[in-house]
């Protein structure tokens, strides 16, 4: 059987680290990558500083099969990704045409590419472009890391281009179901349950109703679907033992 | 004059991974911090895999004055960031009297604590507990490493009784400005103002409005609360030169 496919994500941007924005941008990718048997094994935010770029993109690009990275290739002074993917491969960050071109019939005419603009067509040696059909400005892929805007409408864009040209791998097939029941007391059978099926992760998450009744939301995940299935009904057993009705999600 | 403290924050769960959860933890801690002088500077997230979670912790701990975990401390199965704590510590993973006595007040008694809940009073040896008004089940500190809940709701309520343990550094002053202008129009400006002000940073986040025309929020951040006005207006005045009336955010 072929096996899940692993990613990376690195999310570029003070902004992020700062609390000022929220993070969308993993999810959107881990659940657009999830569907294609590619699963997300690490997340990193770092800032938008040059030789932190460098570092983490290097430490991460080996262990994974494919990277994707959010932020820092628009035209202001802090954005730094594309210089920094250029010395991580050590090549040179050049103009380039293809890029160049798309901003010209972009901003209507070569008059109207200032040097901001023109900052977003200087793209690392060897990569290839990514489209960007929101707002022209290219991503680009160097090796197996995919570099993209941070804007969750444009990055979206992107990463919808970039599908096609991954090779996936095993699909994950994830069931849920909830029960009114503190997990605590599934712990025991959760466990026993996890145990008897290879192959098969039981993720428990509770939460609070707005009530303040304890509920717990268990996640079923594996590549074969009869075995998650099999587990899903042994977890909705071990809810109505406990009490709870099984409200399958 | 005094620094910045540094932070780093270690999201443990497959839930977040798989896109299932958004996480929004990082962005309450990252305020939570900020309001202290202590910025956060790394974020990671990590699957629910011991190996993982011991290796993540030893490589972040020396790098940053404190590090905040969050998730893996309940009663399942797949709660496992206690015994990773206690194996990257070199300690004992071991029943801790004060977190037993507190999960039998809340539980009503020791016969309602079953091998799920008492898992929770399983703690590092050495660890200082951190409160849990929400369900008592604790957090706790080792070294430099505050080890909490995943559940929103009780890991905002571990963070505010550990702020004040918490040595605060020079407190980032950040003021924003928003204008309907396209950010490569400012870039050259921006940076020139970046430069002019020393430990100022000005960080240019592009979007759409609802109609696409471009719009631009610029934040400027710097320890300076003076340097941070004087440059905010600098940016202001880039905005009107531009056509764009400048609101303050």
């Amino acid at each position: 059987m072929n096996q899940t496919k692993t990613a990376a994500i690195i999310v570029i941007g003070d902004e992020i680290l700062s609390g000022r924005t929220l993070d969308t941008n993993t999810q959107t990718i881990a659940r657009m990558l999830g569907d294609k048997g590619i699963g997300v094994v690490q997340v990193r935010v770092i800032p938008d500083v040059i030789d932190t770029i460098v570092d983490t993109v290097n430490s991460v690009r080996p262990q994974v099969d494919y990277v994707f990275t959010t932020g820092g290739i628009g035209p202001t002074h802090d954005d730094k990704t594309a210089e920094a993917m250029a010395k991580a491969f050590g090549v040179a960050l050049e103009r380039n045409a293809d890029a160049w071109a798309r901003l010209v019939v972009h901003y209507a005419g070569v008059e109207n590419i200032n040097d901001g603009r023109a900052k977003m067509a200087d793209i690392p040696q060897g990569a290839t472009l990514i489209n960007n059909p929101v707002s022209a400005a290219p991503g680009f892929r160097l090796g197996n890391v995919h570099v993209m805007a941070g804007v969750p409408k444009i990055m979206q864009a992107m990463m919808e281009g970039i599908l096609p040209t991954l090779e996936g791998g095993a699909i994950v097939h994830s069931r849920s179901v909830l029960g009114e029941v503190a997990e605590s007391i599934l712990a025991k059978g959760l466990g026993a349950i996890e145990a008897a099926y290879a192959g098969i992760s039981v993720g428990s998450y509770p939460k609070f109703t707005p009530n303040m009744k304890p509920s717990t939301t268990i996640v079923v995940r594996g590549t074969d679907g009869a075995s998650v299935d099999a587990a899903l009904e042994n977890v909705a057993k071990l809810m109505r033992e406990a009490g709870a009705e099984p409200a399958y999600l």
